[in-house]
């Protein structure tokens, strides 16, 4: 009696702790491989963020009028009542002309390391640099082989963009708040660096993942908790991890066997387009999982709106992993803890056109 | 000297007197013919307002998903940060396709008494229900003779938009709130209701000529009081009257003589469309003046961007009367104190599609 009391007692105290206990090592491992979103915006490196600027790059990303058409703004195709991306399978340009991709989501993109699928730009200011350049009908044609942009266009879009910004009042007197001391402050940089820094705004904290990996055990389901441990476990936090869970590397779609060619377009050759490098054929972005939820449909393509479908995929295609249906669901069902408070955002009012400001073209 | 000093002190006392009476006298004019837009949103006929039935509207009027094409959304042509329309000479339609007139402001809408530039819509619910349907390509032909529709495309594009919504979870759950009781909430009709709910918030109090209206002299100008008296004695307020400055009555364009074909395109018959009676040929809905200054181009035919110019043009063909540089300028003046508050609209959240939901259709 004197050995099975203290036996029984450490049996039943082990038996308690046991899930705590199982709790923390799982969030200590993933406090290893992931960060939460700060409650407030990050600094652009160089880039002071200042009343003038966040209220200029707000009314930039909302205004139609930087496109020639007057018809696009970075609104329409990163809406951000709807994930801040597309609704769509390809993004709408000038023209409706169909895009090679959907756009990707604005929400937390100051948390990325590269932009675009294939990574062609490396910071905030030059992913809208890039993208304010599609409107005039310079889609760059991702599919169909490595040919990105007619060069002629975007330095088109460029002059437009400015011209018509000039002959708006209002702009001009927001723009000389805003780069105080600049001689001629209405030239394209700062058209980008402005809502480069608006965007460092548009950020997702306190997601369920966020508020566990902090401590409260209940704000993930069981289920999502073991949902984790396979994301961890099966391997795909090799790549999806930081504080985008993504978004902080490359990797060929297709690592353990190439997906079907309706997943993967044969035509479509990724990264390859910037670099040249054939090793970087089908390779891309690893892309950041935070508010997946919000971001159908998946994949460069746009294959899939489902996600456990696109969960199921992925696992095949990068690890050789056959995820049973309960696995899948449970790792869709953590990913979908990934989303997070939506930026609260007051519509912009914008300056008015006047009548000798440029007219937009059909 | 018994006598002279009397004489002295009345003229002295009319002198001074004499610009307080006329403004209040011009102030009493103006009552009698304009009305202050109201601080808070007026509820619809046989529409209560909740909450519950508010936010639904708001989701609505910004989801692009609303529209096959997952593109556009009642905020693409009434744009909040823009006067509350187009940027554009006439609105883009699916495929690019551009409309055979712009869209016109949802701004104090809900104080207008008929709707479009030939009056086809009788109400708020009514215009919301007839501009829904022109997404699907079923775009009316304005121009071009008096057919206005295909039929069977806004059917098409009524029920689509049912079954997406009763696609998108979140929504149902929205619906069933907003019309509690009904067992089949999601119907076009409540799609509708809610919007116009919410477009009733879209009002614009507090310009500075009702802030003069009200009593405030130091609200509007000299220029602007002045441009005030020329657009009541010109006679602009015979038709452009009420709470919305117009929006209450039709009017043949070119009472005194028809403008040139490029000012009133021929093959716009105007309100005739609607009625079938030679008589309403060339008749348009008299426009509210109320923020005018935002919602440049102007006239059903986009002709000018000019304010000032639109002015000539009105006296000219309406009234006869060839406005001097001077009086355009003053009455143009006036018209820009017309701009009001601008309503605050936090942007929604709205609902996630789910793998289930109607895919977007290009």
């Amino acid at each position: 009696m004197k050995i099975r009391f203290p036996l029984l007692a450490s049996f039943l105290l082990i038996f308690a702790a046991g899930p705590a206990l199982a709790e923390d090592a799982l969030r200590d491992q993933a406090k290893g491989l992931f960060e939460p979103i700060p409650e407030t915006p990050p600094q652009l490196p160089g880039e002071a963020t200042t009343p003038e600027k966040l209220a200029l790059g707000k009314m930039l990303y909302f205004d139609p009028r930087i496109s020639e058409s007057h018809e696009l703004s970075c609104a329409a195709c990163h809406d951000l009542g709807l994930g801040g991306g597309d609704s769509r399978s390809s993004s709408i340009a000038r023209g409706w002309q169909l895009a090679g991709r959907k756009s990707q989501t604005v929400l937390n993109a100051v948390f990325n390391k590269s932009f675009f699928y294939d990574g062609r730009a490396s910071d905030l200011k030059d992913q809208v640099m890039r993208s304010v350049t599609a409107f005039p009908g310079a889609m760059q044609k991702t599919r169909g082989g490595p040919t990105i942009f007619n060069p002629a266009e975007p330095n088109a879009a460029k002059a437009h963009a400015v011209e018509q910004l000039k002959g708006i009042p209002g702009y001009v007197e927001a723009f000389k708040k805003a780069f105080p001391g600049e001689a001629d402050p209405i030239v394209y940089e700062n058209v980008a660096r402005a809502i480069a820094v608006f965007e460092t705004t548009l950020i997702t904290p306190d997601a369920p993942f966020d508020l566990w990996l902090k401590g409260d055990d209940a704000a993930l389901s069981d289920n999502q908790k073991q949902g984790l441990k396979l994301f961890i476990e099966k391997g795909c936090s090799n790549c999806h991890k930081g504080v985008n869970i993504g978004g902080g590397s490359y990797a060929r779609f297709g690592v353990a066997h190439a997906p079907a060619p309706e997943i993967l377009p044969t035509d479509d050759w990724g990264r390859y387009a910037v670099t040249k490098n054939l090793n970087d054929k089908y390779v891309f972005r690893v892309q950041g999982l935070r508010n997946v939820e919000l971001n159908a449909p998946y994949f460069h393509s746009s294959h899939t709106w489902d996600l456990k479908k696109a969960v199921e995929i992925m696992a095949d295609a990068q690890l050789g992993v056959k995820l049973s249906d309960d696995e899948a669901a449970k790792v869709t069902d953590f990913l979908k803890s990934l989303t997070g408070r939506q930026p609260e955002v007051v519509l912009p009012i914008m300056p008015p056109s006047v009548a000798t400001t440029p007219r937009p073209q059909p």
